[in-house]
């Protein structure tokens, strides 16, 4: 018995993370119904509106002449429908116009827009950062006056961070914000890999910027935050502009922008010189979405797979029925549930926290964090790239799809803090802040309900130890081996979200937790030799 | 210290697998001296003559129009450079034009010309497939009216073998040859996936055909080889054209050709219904030369990231001193020499088979063949990756050339027999032929010169006979371990050969092979879990 995403996505919502317990306790409690209803009305209208335009995306990509940036020809149209739709507001505030639903639910809804056409689902994807950012910081005027619009979905949001010298080391930036006297500022800078930085979907667009304030210390501490429109309140353009748009491997039609800020008016959002601090905040959410991505490229590429292996015939049979081929196409879906279910019990830590102030749930919303961003999307990647295997010939051809959703999926390791930050982010921060107390509770919680993995639940708690020991007298050593700790964490915690899953429901689910105990599982136990043998040194 | 590829090469194949000991017992002797200057004099017209260009190629493609394939600009100029320089004929029988090298040195060559511009070397690598395949089955006129102008590189080489219902499964192959009444025949039908099968490099090109004459048993005991040319012995046109060119993910220079077939003359290759046979036994050179493509893209993009992480500062430093980045550079660095290690050690039991007719050294090269082929592939893919990774936001953006590797290293899993054939032919015929004995004498080499290794081969052992069992008892359930079987081989022979060369060369090579034992040969462990548990049920 084989399972969609959809039905995959309500039950661990429903029977894994309970968001109707976690709900219950807020000011809009949700059924398992409403719930199960939302799912299947998002996974619909993504079908329907979204993916069939997707390999025309890739082909058409993003194009940029003379200063302007124009989206696939098709992309205008269809985010009127997903603006009408209502779809952006969906986790946003019910203050500003926003369903306030949680996160959990948002994070579904996001999974099929990206598995439908991920160049496409950035766009929203990034605004909902961009509104979360000014929901959180911005002041209770420019919250009035910016979010109904970005809710709406009527202006989109951009996130102005990287230049060509800071990348992972944000503390390096260089734009500037010169006080105009009237308490806004003129920016002057170049952002790089700004997606969405520019497009034809929308008529205006909220840039959220960092840059430094005359008097900024420098480093880390001496970034501001600030936010500018694309268009002045008049109606006439700010000065800022797309210089030009890259030539990427994937996500051909979502616009890269170079982003050049030349005086464009801005105003401060929240306090001096507490810019990285801000927007932070905001990239942790960033980074489950990103999580999501990796699920979704799974998820589409087991799509693809399996509906090319039960059509394909060699030797007599259809392909599907070839044991490799079988093994291959089982591997893509247990992995991907892994995946999933890492991101929605990190999405559901968070709606607790958020609906309940639990301080046991932000821990853990901290610590899952890093892993389910880097562990999901380098399973996003090696599942996009089985896809492509089962595919055989086919899988290089583009017209079959399967090599997009490998090109589309490469980017998710890079962006919103690479698989390595993020594996230091782990070892360093979230291990650090609480001497891996957190951990220890994750895994005795997994113990208690999955019994039949204490030898690599025992593994990985001795290796957390060491990780920790090695990071205070170490930090080198500590973080080279960070990667490694953040696999094993990963492919553990996949096996044991798998156990109850398949205790829940083992008709559905107790041959993939197996299959995926007996053959991925070792994989844990790899990255745990691997950091003995290092740290035995 | 860190060497380059052309050192390692010089190394490998003078103090690893002694082709100077090889050679001396056929009839051309080469010294150390001599092959060192011909690794040194390939890898800089590799890197003078095709590299530079190779970014272009990329962009251009191949082009299709009215029937008509057109390479990038600069190929035609470029493949002139390789046909004058002589490298076609490197290893090619001395009687008809060749130089008569082993073939371990045309593989050193290829991988430089591959690591430089894979589609550009595809065609002389098929060229080579096609003149092997003609020497060892054509009749004595046919050589000499072929081989000359293909071995001087005049004439290009094409392998016609897939069609659309027939991929792993050449047995229901339906183009037909029909009997002309002077000897020759008329081919009709239509051939798919043909790389290099039209181009403007060289006025002719002779096709290697697989098709059914009329007598034919069913399947794949009733296939013949022909040989075709694109120009009748007048200069006219023969009666086949290229239908179209596909549009792929990489290797975008490569012409990969819809072939027609429609009554094109052609003459028999060898005995009626035996060309599966022929082809096959060319095969197995051609996926060594697909193994070499796997070390050619983790060579290509070591290259690459170590350039960029070098230059890139981040945090006050290069990036190449940050301890996540410098464990992926030396991943990458381990997992490429390991593979280039394998490919040599197949290739120089080849040689010596070829040179001496030794049994034992022709078993070695029929085991080696799968595991060299699938697991240098998947490594040269997963390498590519670490390389884009290793670039950050820069690995995602074209310019930088990493996402090209990636992009082109993808194929070479799939084709020449994906990896999923090559596990099972490696568990089913390399393995079953001789109940394992091959393997089994492999691994007693392999502890008499690695004795630290004694757990992972004696594992491996074992491992062995339980797949063997397995494969006895229900081959369906050997298959759906073949391919983890094939991974945990490779892994292991990795480090074996690692292990001597950090013998016999501990500076340049020891602290490569501890970091290897350390961190990647768990996954041989992990591969070894997964087989115990699926055949323990």
């Amino acid at each position: 018995m084989t399972t969609t995403a959809a039905t995959d996505i309500t039950f661990g919502l429903t029977r894994l993370t309970d968001l109707p317990g976690i709900t219950a306790a807020g000011a809009a409690p949700l059924s398992a119904e409403d719930i199960a209803q939302i799912v299947a009305e998002a996974d619909r209208f993504c079908r329907a509106a979204i993916l069939p335009g997707s390999r025309a995306a890739d082909r058409e990509g993003a194009q940029y002449a003379n200063g302007v940036v124009t989206t696939p020809k098709h992309y205008p149209a269809l985010y009127r429908q997903w603006m009408e739709g209502g779809w952006q507001g969906l986790s946003a505030p019910a203050a500003h116009g926003g369903q306030g639903l949680p996160n959990s639910l948002w994070f579904a809804v996001l999974e099929f827009a990206l598995a439908a056409d991920t160049a496409f689902a950035l766009g929203p994807m990034l605004t909902a950062g961009a509104i979360e950012c000014l929901d959180h910081h911005g002041s209770t005027e420019q919250k009035a006056r910016l979010l109904p619009k970005m809710i709406a979905g009527e202006w989109t949001g951009a996130m102005c961070l990287t230049e060509p010298q800071s990348g992972s080391d944000l503390g390096t930036i260089r734009t500037r914000a010169e006080p105009l006297g009237d308490g806004r500022y003129a920016l002057h800078g170049q952002k790089i890999f700004i997606s969405w930085g520019d497009h034809d979907c929308t008529e205006d667009i909220v840039y959220l910027v960092l840059a430094r304030l005359p008097d900024a210390p420098a480093g880390s501490r001496g970034i501001s935050l600030f936010v500018a429109r694309k268009l002045r309140e008049d109606g006439s353009r700010n000065a800022l502009r797309c210089g030009g748009i890259e030539h990427k491997m994937g996500i051909h039609a979502s616009p890269t922008c170079v982003m050049l800020f030349e005086g464009a008016e801005a105003e401060l959002v929240g306090e001096p010189h507490r810019g990285l601090a801000a927007m932070f905040a905001m990239m942790n959410n960033e980074r489950l979405a990103v999580a999501v991505q990796g699920v979704a490229h799974g998820a589409r590429a087991l799509e693809l797979a399996e509906a090319y292996a039960a059509q394909r015939e060699q030797g007599g049979r259809v392909i599907a029925q070839h044991p490799d081929v079988a093994r291959m196409l089982t591997e893509m879906r247990a992995t991907t549930l892994a995946a999933r279910l890492i991101v929605l019990e990190a999405a559901a830590a968070g709606d607790r926290f958020r609906l309940t102030g639990d301080a046991v749930a932000e821990a853990r919303l901290a610590l899952l964090t890093p892993i389910a961003k880097a562990w999901c999307t380098e399973r996003g990647v090696e599942t996009a790239s089985l896809g492509v295997q089962v595919h055989g010939g086919m899988g290089f051809i583009e017209e079959a799809g399967a090599a997009q959703v490998l090109r589309d999926a490469r980017i998710a390791p890079i962006y919103e803090g690479t698989n390595g930050i993020q594996a230091i982010d782990l070892v360093a921060r979230k291990l650090g802040r609480d001497q891996g107390a957190a951990m220890r509770a994750l895994l005795a919680e997994a113990l208690a309900q999955a019994p039949e993995l204490r030898i690599p639940l025992a593994r990985l708690g001795a290796v957390t130890m060491q990780v920790l020991e090695a990071q205070a007298e170490n930090p080198d050593t500590a973080q080279s081996v960070a990667f490694a700790y953040l696999e094993a964490a990963g492919w553990v915690l996949g096996a044991w979200l798998l156990a109850r899953a398949a205790a829940a429901d083992p008709k559905a689910y107790g041959a993939l937790s197996d299959f995926y105990r007996k053959r991925l599982l070792p994989r844990a136990a790899a990255r745990c030799s691997e950091i003995e043998s290092v740290l035995a040194d």
